[in-house]
């Protein structure tokens, strides 16, 4: 059952998705793939389009995961485009572009996409509801020194840590549907 | 001469890219295919890989063009995705990111990516230096309102009007070099 191969050139995304599939006793190998990654506004379909490249370049089942902060009262933005975003304007950006701004409501997304060789792809969605804080608080990667989960009692992804994060996380509950599908049909 | 399809599914680029070509006496056919763009740091790769699949699809020597502010101290924010980003957070958005910041040097960049069947693509770069103006200035579309090129006397593209922007624009600069490169082809 570990012919599965994760797909993905970002270690702590690595370490994330190894930890969760490891609850459901799923193992992974990890290819670090320079993907080819459509510009789309769907996250589904940059997922799917990046699943079914990467399947046909390696050959063997893979998954890979993409993820966007989709902030309303910014019209979704950075969506899509988050790791860009990220590595450019960062969190002190986010932050900036929120000054004074009443509605911080925002949600995290995660799509899994699977793909045999040869065959469609098929994509599962986690989706976590939430909020962006007033500051960075907490040592992390990504927006997650700025985003507050619902389900995370007031405090950011970052000062979750990791353990509870993985619990509730958008990531997670894509994952969590991606292996729920999987162990039913490899049964 | 005229069997050159310029793809694009935006009104006022077509506008735009037209005259500009005119003044070469190049006539283009336009096609409002929906292209499929991959996610690069390097537009001059979207470009590229939007004429071949273009090219590929139509059956015919196709031209593409896409364009990206690059803000300096933004570390070149919104560059590649400067469309999706336009639509999200705005003019307002970018003033928003660049309240009090000294530096507000911009580079606006323009590729024209041709493509013949079967064949490899080319693509053919134009470059405009200057600043974010300090609020919105003139009517237009895109960034149009808060670029200053080096040489539009203090003006931004919007207050100069289409006329006097595509004698000095990054989109002139790019049809410019391709122009050349095509009327030597076919003569």
């Amino acid at each position: 059952m570990n012919d599965l191969v994760f797909v993905s050139l970002n270690r702590r995304k690595v370490d994330e998705v190894c930890a969760i599939l490891a609850m459901y006793s799923i193992r992974v190998s990890v290819a670090n793939v320079k993907r080819k990654e459509v510009q789309s506004d769907s996250l589904e379909e940059i997922a799917l389009e990046g699943a079914r490249y990467a399947a046909s370049l390696i050959l063997r089942p893979v998954i890979i995961e993409d993820a966007g902060l989709f902030i309303k009262s910014l019209n979704g933005f950075p969506g899509p485009y988050s790791s860009y975003v990220f590595k450019t304007i960062g969190n002190k950006g986010i932050l900036r572009l929120l000054e004074g701004v009443e509605d911080r409501s925002a949600v995290f997304k995660s799509v899994v996409a699977y793909c045999k060789p040869g065959h469609e792809p098929l994509c599962f969605l986690g989706e976590a509801e939430g909020w962006i804080s007033n500051s960075e608080r907490g040592e992390s990667w990504g927006f997650d020194p700025i985003f507050i989960p619902k389900e995370g009692e007031g405090m950011t992804y970052a000062e979750m840590g990791y353990l509870r994060k993985n619990m509730i996380s958008h990531r997670k509950k894509a994952l969590e549907k991606f292996a729920h599908w999987y162990l039913n049909q490899v049964k």
